[in-house]
């Protein structure tokens, strides 16, 4: 019998990748801390800056493949450390929008600023970063198409 | 002024890694749940499994990259479920061996069974397989190198 924990070439690929976003997240999370902002946190302030429309929170979460409760904590502790705003939709009462605050504006800059980590590609050559950008393409492609026959109407929501 | 929201092309190709990612992570998580197994239970299961040396608490969260305090917790939590046993090392009495109890090995063969995710990689060709093995271990080795010099002694510990 094939021991269990013998693993096919595909699955050692995917131990690596593991491995290795989790060693860049590590990282990350640590040059983030130096700018004051976790690691969901910038997430967040990327999303709202930008967005070429106004974000509700439900679509921050799917935008951050989060389930809607998580981005809508994390949405509440941003708002009260000041660094978004929620405000209701003029027109549509029931809508929320979540918009950066000054506080928020000037975190994304400092975030923005710390980048060792977010230039980590350029150890690597233009071809092979044009290569890596193919295979993340394909990948993600890959997963979407996964995530849609895993959960066809994700969140409980349900086609109107 | 170049605005703050603009990318080069090593961010961007950092921003599309964080999305391919959190898509595969969030696929593996919905996979993982169907086997009654969460993330990060996944991946203490698989260190149980394959480490060639007995396991301390300490020494899982280095593996992990994660802060000892998260691992021990993880740890404890995976104690109560009778996923994992903590006993005391008969030589020296301060030190804590983690293994798997039958429960631990049950939920590490079910969750090896589930492996569309796992499997991700198969939409590749052999070829681009060994190129995305390469690049990922690039920048496994800058990320490493990274963390490093981020944390010369990483949570506190300081060289005997």
């Amino acid at each position: 019998m094939k021991d269990a924990a013998q693993l096919n070439e595909n699955e050692k690929t995917w131990e690596r990748l593991v491995v290795t976003y989790t060693v860049l997240e590590r990282a990350r999370e640590i040059e983030l801390g130096q700018a004051g902002v976790s690691l969901p946190q910038a997430e967040v302030l990327h999303f709202l800056k930008t967005a070429k429309e106004p974000l509700t929170p439900s679509k921050l979460a799917r935008f951050m493949h989060r389930e809607p409760h998580t981005a809508s904590g994390l949405l509440d502790r941003m708002e009260k450390q000041g660094l978004v705003k929620k405000t209701k939709d003029l027109k549509r009462k029931n809508m929320v929008r979540v918009t950066l605050t000054k506080k928020g504006e000037e975190a994304f800059k400092r975030q923005v600023n710390v980048r060792t980590v977010r230039d980590i590609t350029s150890c690597l050559s233009s071809k092979e970063l044009v290569t890596l950008n193919e295979l993340l393409d394909k990948l993600y492609s890959k997963g979407i198409g996964l995530l849609r026959e895993m959960q066809p109407y994700p969140y409980g929501t349900t086609p109107e």
